[in-house]
C-alpha cells in the first residue's frame, strides 16, 4: 500500500510503497483510512523537535488524525465491526494501568501514538486497538471528521476543563484561531454563555472567529494584552486559552489573565518566565492541556453530529502529502488540510 | 497605645505611642492584641518590597498574624461580643462584591490587608471588622495561636486545594519545613492518606518533619530532585507544595512533578522559567496560593483545638519587636516569633 | 401605601393602606416596587402550607419576587445608591454565618424570606437589605424581570447543579414545563448541548418548551416513563428534573432516572416512596433543590439581559392581585402573572 | 474441585464436586482461591432476593469476595502473572463501554458479577478477567484482604463520594457498625477529621468503632435521631452513611440529615418515604451507593497496607460455608467469616 513517510528530520516525507499492516493482538483493529489530517505538529516532527520525547522511529509513517472503515479486527473485539465508520483517538491505550482504569486515557503508562512513535494513519491503511475507536453514524464521511482526532479533541479538552470557571458573566479569551482555535471557539459557543474574545495576527482568522461565536476580537499588533484589559475594566480574562503559546504569545497570554484566573497552555514552542511572587499576590493558575479522553472524542462528535462543531477543510489525495505540508507552512491552509488516500 | 511602626524602608521600625483606634463604621470591631505573629513578609515588607503592590502607607503598624480579645463593637456587629476570644482573618472584607458572595474572601475588591495596607496589629489595639473574627473557646489562649491567622491559613489553604488530588497511593512533596511548611505537613497528615516527602536544607526541620507526619525526608543538598525521582519510581510527586519558590527551588519544584500532577506555588521570589511543550507534553499546572477563606480559617481552628495542628512558638513582648525580627531574619528562630504586648 | 395582604388562611389577601417601611439597620435598603410576581407558592400560603416551616406572620404583605428601583438606603450601603434598578434575591442574609460566608446563602441561618416570614413586594415598597440587592443596567423594567428573582433563581440553580452531568450524549428529562420549567429549558439550552425531553399535561406548554430548546416533547397521558424509556433505549435519563413533584409526577419522574443518574426535586407536594434496594443496585441519587445563591440570580440576570432566558409575563394592577391569584389557580395564566403597583 | 453451589432457593448450599475453570478469552485469569468473604448478600441471594436484578443461574457458585494467587492467564494478560497475590475486583469489565472508558467501572454495561450472575469464588479456583485483578504485595495473605472485595470498596467507595462534604467541623453519622461499617469508620478516620457519630443497637459494636475512631456512638433503642441532634445543636449531621437502611433505620437516617445534607443509601431492605416539601424547603440529598472502581479497591488496599484499615476476620475451611453461613445469621460472627480452602 502507499505511505507517506519520513525518512530523515530536515527533509521532505516520501511516498512509499509498503506492506500493509497485519492482525497480531486480540484488540488490534485495522482501519482503511478515509481521512488523515495535515498538523503543525508534522512540520515539527519533521524538523526533529518530537525526536527527545518520541523517539521518533525513522522512517515511518506520518499521520496522528485519521478517520476510516474498519477493515479486520481481533479476537476479542466487541466494540466495532467490519465496515464501520470509525474515528480514531490518537493514542491506542493499554486500559489496564491507573490512568486508563481512570478514564486518563492521555497519561496511559504503555501507550503508542500512531504518527508519532508508530506508524500513522498517511497511508491506505492502519493498525490501532479496539479501544482506539469511536463508532460513528454511517452516513459520516471520515474527510469531514479526521482533524477532530488529534485537534478537536485537544480544544475540546482544554474547553471541557476550563467550563466551571466559565459560568455566565465571565470572559474568555481565545489566543489563535486556526486549526485548534476555532474548534474551541465554537465548543465554548455550545456549552457555556461566557464572553469570547478572541485574540490572532490575521483579519481573516477574527472574521471567522465572529461568525463562530466570539464577543469581541482584538488583533494581535502588538497592544492585545492593553486591549483585551480594557475590554474586561482592567481585570483581564477569568480563563485564557492559549493554543499558540510561542513568540511571546504565552507571556502575553499571563499577562491577559485576571487575579484568581486560570492561564490554558494549549499551543507550544515558547518558555514561560513568571514571579512566583506575581503567581501567589493574584492566586493565578497555568494549566497544561494534552489531548483529550476517549470519552472526550465521543462527546466532540456528538456535537459534530449537531453541527455544533464545524471544520473548514482542504482535501487533497495522498500523493500530494508534501504539497498539503508545504501550503500549511506557508500559511496557505484555511482550516485543516485532509489526505484522502 | 504603644505600636511597632514602620517609618522608612531598610530601617528597622520603631516603638511608637500611638492614639488606640475608633469604631467609626456599624460593622467595626476594635481587638486587644493577645498575640501578633512576626512573619518573614515583615522583612520583605521592611525592605519595600510588597510597596509596589500594596501601596505600603509610612508610617504604619506592622503585624497581620493577631489574635486576641473583642473590645469594642459597632452598631451591626451580631456574630461577637465584648469579651470574645477571636482570632482575625488577616482580610476584612465587603462582603457585597462578586468573590465575597462566592466565599472566595482573598479575592475581595475592597479588602484591607491590616499590617500591610493599613496599621496592623503589633500594638496593644487592633482596628477591624465584624467579618474578620472568629470566635475561639475562652479557654484559647491568643499567643497560642495567633500564627495560624497567616502562616496557618496560608498552608492550610493550599493543602485543601490539593487534597483532591492526594487519594491513597499517591504521594505529596513539601518544600520547605518551616512555619508555614511545618502546617502544612500537620493538615496533610489530619485530612489525607497520601505519602510526604519533605525536603529542608536544614536536617533539624527535616527531624521535626518527621515527627509530624513525614513518609520520607530529603535533605536539600543539591541532589533533592533526584532523591524524589528516586522515591517515586521515577515518576515525581503527584503534588508539591512550594513554601519556598526562590534561589532555585521553584525550577526543582517543577521538576520533582509527575505527569499529569500539580506544582503549588507558596513561598515567593523566584522565577519560574518553563518551556510551554514541557507543560503540554506532560499535562502538569501550576497553581498558585495567597491566603485561604475565613471559613477555612475556621476549621483550621477547629483541627487546633482537636490538636491535629500545633505551632511551635517562642514569644517576645512587643517592646522586643526588632529583636524579634532580627532573630527570624538571623535563623535563630524555631517555628514562629509571637509578639504579646 | 397600598399592599397586598393576607388577613387569614383560605381566605383571599385585600389591598390595605399601610404605612411605609423605614430604614432601620446599616444594612437596610427600601426599594419601590416596580414588578412583583405572583407564584403558586402564594397560593400554598393562603392555603396555610407553609405556615407550620415559615410560622407565617398574619395579617402580613404577600410577595416573594420583586423588582423595583432603590428609593432610601441605610448608612452602610455601599454596592446600590438611590435610583438604581435592582432585582432582589428573595432572602436577605447575615453575611456572617458559615453558610454565608461559603455563598450559601439559602442556608444562612438568620435570613428572613419577604413575603412568607415578613412584609413582601405586593406593595408599593419593600425594605429588604443590601445584602438582597442585584444592581441591573437602567434600562431594564422591573416587571419584566421580576419573576426571575424566586421561579427564576431556583430554576437556574437546579440547572447549575445538574451541568457537570449534562456533557454532549447525555439526556435531561424536564418535568413540567410552566413557571419554572420554561426557565428552566431555556437554562439548560444556553449552559449545555445536553438532549431534553420535556413532559407536561399540556399541549401548548410543549409547544412553547420547543420553541425554547426542548429536543422532543412528551404528552403526561400516562405513558410518560415508557415514552422517556423508548427515548433512552431503555435506560431513562441521567438528570431528572421535576418542576411539578406531587400528583404521582414524583415517583414516575424517579422512574425515568437513568442508572447511576439524579433525580432532582423542584417542585413539591407529593411523596417519594423509594425501596432502599432500588438506590444502591442502581446507585441512583435524589436531589434537593431551594432558591440558589445571589450570584446565582447575578448570572442568570446576565442570561436574561443577553436575551438568553425570556419570561412570558402577564401584567396585573396591584389593585387586581385577588384576579391575578385567581387567574393562576384556574391555570389562566400563560408564563407569569406580575403586579405593577 | 470442591465448591460451594447453591441449587435451589431457601435450601442450604451444598459442597460439590465440579471441574475446573478453563481459560477461554485472551484476558481470563484463573484465580486458585486463598480467601472468600460469606457476606449477608449471600444469605439474600439463598432466599432469592437478587434473582429478580441478576437472573441467579442455579445451581452456580457462591462467593463475591476473593482473593488468591494467579494460576493461570490468557494470551492478552499483561497486569498480572502466574503466581501473582491478587485480589478481585467483584465485576469484572468489558473495558470498552461509556462507564469503563469513564473509570466507573460499577456501572460497566456488559459486567458479570461473579457470585451473583456467574460461578464466584467459594471454590477452590475462580474464573475472572485480568480487568478484576489488583496486584498485591506477595507478603500479604489472601485470606486477611479476601472481605476488602466487597464490604470493604463497598464503604470505601461511599466514604470516598462523601469526602469533600467532610470538612473540619462537620458531622459524619455512621448507622450500623458491622462488616461495611466498621470499614467506613476506619477510612473516615484514615481520610478526614471530621467528626464521626455512630449508631448501632449493639453495644460491643459500638466499643469496636470508638476504638476505630469514632468520636460519639449512640445506641439505637428507639431515641437515636433525637441523641444525634442534641449532639449537633439540633442540627442533625451533615452525612449519615447508612449501612443498615432497613427496618426503619432509612427514615431515620433521613430524619438525622442536617439541611443541606445529604443521606448515603449503602445498606438495603426498607422504603424510604419523604414528602418533596421536605426535601426542596431543606435542600437535602438522597446519595445511591453500589461497590466502588477498580482503583477505589487499589486504594483501599494502599490504607490496608500501611494498617490504616484492618479487618476483624475468623476464618472457616470450605467445608464448613453452611456453618460460617449460619453462625453469620444467627449473629455469631464478630467482624467478617472468611472461608479458606
Amino acid at each position: 500500500m502507499k505511505a507517506v513517510r519520513l525518512h530523515a528530520f530536515n527533509q521532505s516525507p516520501q511516498i512509499d510503497d509498503v506492506p500493509e499492516p497485519k492482525i497480531t493482538h486480540p484488540l488490534d483493529v485495522i482501519v482503511k483510512i478515509g481521512g488523515a489530517g495535515v498538523c503543525p505538529t508534522d512540520l515539527h516532527i519533521t524538523l526533529g523537535q518530537w525526536d527527545s520525547r518520541m523517539n521518533t522511529p525513522l522512517p515511518y509513517t506520518l499521520g496522528h488524525e485519521n478517520a476510516g472503515w474498519v477493515s479486520e479486527v481481533g479476537s476479542a473485539v466487541t466494540n466495532v465491526a467490519v465496515g464501520d465508520t470509525v474515528i480514531l483517538h490518537p493514542t491506542p491505550t493499554c486500559g489496564l494501568c491507573h490512568a486508563c482504569r481512570a478514564g486518563d486515557d492521555m497519561h496511559c503508562i504503555n501507550s503508542t501514538f500512531p504518527g508519532l512513535s508508530t506508524d500513522g494513519g498517511m497511508a491506505e491503511y492502519l493498525l490501532t486497538s479496539a479501544r482506539a475507536c469511536i463508532k460513528l453514524d454511517p452516513s459520516t464521511q471520515p474527510k469531514d471528521v479526521a482533524a477532530l482526532a488529534d485537534a478537536g479533541i485537544t480544544a475540546y479538552h482544554a474547553v471541557r476543563k476550563a467550563l466551571p470557571l466559565l459560568y455566565p458573566g465571565t470572559t474568555c479569551v481565545v489566543i489563535g484561531a486556526g486549526g485548534l482555535g476555532h474548534i474551541g471557539i465554537q465548543s465554548l459557543a455550545a456549552l457555556s454563555a461566557t464572553r469570547i474574545i478572541v485574540v490572532d495576527r490575521n483579519p481573516d482568522a477574527l472574521k471567522l472567529a465572529e461568525q463562530l461565536g466570539a464577543s469581541h476580537t482584538v488583533v494581535a499588533d502588538g497592544n492585545q494584552v492593553e486591549a483585551v484589559k480594557e475590554l474586561t475594566d482592567g481585570n483581564g480574562a477569568n480563563v485564557v486559552l492559549d493554543f499558540v503559546a510561542e513568540e511571546g504569545a504565552e507571556n502575553e497570554g499571563w499577562d491577559m489573565t485576571a487575579p484568581g484566573g486560570s492561564y490554558f497552555v494549549i499551543g507550544y514552542g515558547g518558555t514561560l518566565h513568571i514571579p512566583t511572587l506575581d503567581i501567589v499576590s493574584t492566586e493565578r493558575n497555568v494549566i497544561g492541556n494534552i489531548v483529550g479522553t476517549y470519552n472526550e472524542l465521543a462527546e466532540l462528535m456528538q456535537l459534530a453530529q449537531a453541527g455544533k462543531v464545524t471544520l473548514h477543510t482542504r482535501t487533497y489525495p495522498l500523493d500530494a502529502a508534501v504539497e498539503a505540508l508545504n501550503d500549511l507552512d506557508a500559511g496557505r491552509v484555511r482550516g485543516r488540510a485532509i489526505l484522502v488516500p
